[in-house]
């Protein structure tokens, strides 16, 4: 079977290396020669609402899927025409848009900040006049890792924000007092068998993630799981499904998903009995999904911005070194490193081997 | 960096996925545009003897490995004029050769069945006075797989044998009346590190590998340790290098060598911290090896000459597929699947379930 994938980043290559060993083989539309996916597949260049270079890749594929969530609209319908697509038109469209993603875990009942859609000034007016302050406003498409967002500590900070955000759709969202952050990748089949790895605490830095931790046997992985199955199996899903989460306690606060593969589940590589990559790759093409049991113990740290050191890196025990071939720039993510532990204590004892050798430049792309 | 391969198989696309997550690069000399390392890396066609084609592959690479032993010495020494090549010309030479394979062990005090070297079919005669039958003759190079072998019973077995095995270079080999047989993958760095992964239990069917078992803490794992790392010493080895043995009671014999990754090895791609493949392309990079500890339990099955049938092996829990994209023919390796568990008892279990799915077709190639 030949998967098309949209986009040729780092995703679509550990999508590749994860499903080649099932005899599958990778196309990938990438505007650029250089997109780093081509080292395990063939690149088709175009931009993303190219109709031509879309053509060409559909006459080479059996199913498509996506890298990330910002695809036109217009791209996967047209796609959507002559081939499967997963995740589906609607999945995204939900995904993308803040809005529509808040509203679907409310219909839902699963908890969520207090939300309010902004369209106008007045909206924001509005809406902190019945949220308050502290707040964060975001754009509600396009944004990632912190980018399109503003923070609100009082009413000082809301005149003109509006204009200031670019004048396009907004949601605000009432600040939740968080205890951390994690993440919950689940995936769907096409039967419509759900499977959830174990949740996943994320540090950020910037507003770009710098580790993540997967929690063995957590109190609220229950609740995590019971909501992704929720959620899968509203949307009718298939493929992997990434929900980020706060904890609150003894509950979890539903921030977003992302409809795809996730930084965030690159530990699954090595740290669990399937990846999420092949799990991903496993769901579109209609075969059975695997395990997603953590094995051992395992914590990643991401690559950004600076040269990666390999010899380095993998003299620490138990490194896995992942380097995507992309050229360094400031806070642009290159590669990561898992580190896999027999137990707890080792794990802690490696990471912080390997900490001192994370040197990422986040000064912005 | 960017490696270059003699041959574009499986072993060199194996390479190719355990080396490309480090910023590595494939390029592969094969005959044959279907070589399926080519959805890993970069064809570069041509016979092994071409010195053309191997001039387009040394102009693209910074280091050369072979993914088998049969290559022609003049290749070897040519290559090793522009290029760094792992494993070396000499080192090729002895494992290439039954006799000087069995020379080196017994020069370093290894043992191995009793051996006479054959050049003529008076040296036949010779060889059945001093060591007797049951023996094997086998040619002295390129079988591999039970190929240009011959099992003698009585004297009436020895009439004509050398003519009848093409009149080339022959070795004969007392019979090892052995309990089983094992592997034992050995790994060496460039600056004289040694690794030695598990031993492995291996079973036969019609002369082709059925099946491999990792054996954890094995009585006789000190004694392959020890004598991997004296050979791998003596000849100065970079790269991976197996070794068969017999297990006969309290003792291993030395049956031969391999310059290169195996297929008794390929569990370590889930079983182990760091694969075969893996720790091959670390060393001729000159990156630190890495953990050759075994992860867990697992089981290898080798898939031989039909179709593979993905989704029934991807059924089985643990199973993990390795579909090699060859066209399926009688004796042709064209896959493998490794089903790995926590424990014995697990492992037992879901090999009886994987073992009724393999349907391989022997028939000869």
């Amino acid at each position: 079977m030949k998967i098309g994938v949209i986009g040729g980043g780092q995703l679509g290559r550990m999508m590749a290396l994860a499903g080649i060993p099932l005899g599958l083989r990778f196309y990938f539309l990438d505007p650029s020669t250089e997109a780093c996916a081509g080292d395990v597949g063939t690149l088709v260049l175009g931009a993303y609402d190219d109709t031509a270079a879309i053509d060409r890749l559909l006459s080479l594929v059996d199913v498509v899927t996506f890298e990330f969530e910002s695809v036109p609209a217009e791209t996967v319908a047209y796609i959507a025409q002559s081939k499967p697509v997963f995740p589906t038109a609607d999945a995204l469209a939900i995904a993308r848009e803040r809005w529509a993603e808040k509203s679907l875990f409310q219909s839902l009942d699963i908890p969520t900040a207090p939300v309010y859609k902004i369209d106008s000034q007045q909206d924001v007016v509005d809406a902190f006049a019945q949220i308050g302050v502290p707040a964060i406003v975001k754009t509600r498409t396009l944004g990632y890792d912190g980018k399109g967002q503003r923070l609100l500590k009082s009413d000082a900070d809301i005149a003109g924000l509006f204009d200031a955000l670019g004048g396009v759709p907004l949601i605000y969202e009432g600040f939740v007092d968080f205890d951390y952050e994690v993440s919950c990748i689940a995936v769907r089949s096409a039967d419509g068998e759900t499977r959830v790895y174990p949740l996943v605490e994320n540090v950020h830095r910037q507003g770009i993630l710098h580790c993540s931790t997967p929690l063995a046997d957590h109190r609220l992985q229950p609740q995590a799981t019971a909501i992704a199955k929720q959620v899968l199996d509203h949307m009718q899903y298939v493929g992997v499904l990434t929900f980020e989460f706060f904890v609150q306690g003894d509950h979890l606060v539903a921030n977003e998903v992302a409809p795809r593969v996730h930084n965030s589940g690159h530990w699954t590589i090595e740290g669990a009995q399937c990846s999420q990559f092949e799990n991903h790759v496993r769901a579109i093409s209609g075969l059975p999904l695997g395990s997603t049991q953590m094995l051992g113990h395992s914590m990643m740290f991401n690559l950004i911005g600076c040269p990666i050191d390999v010899p380095a890196l993998l003299a620490v025990p138990g490194s896995c070194v992942h380097d995507y071939r992309k050229a360094p720039k400031p806070g642009r993510k290159i590669g990561h490193v898992t580190v896999i532990a027999q137990g707890p204590d080792e794990l802690r004892e490696r990471a912080a081997q390997l900490a001192p050798l994370i040197n990422n430049d986040l000064s912005g792309e």
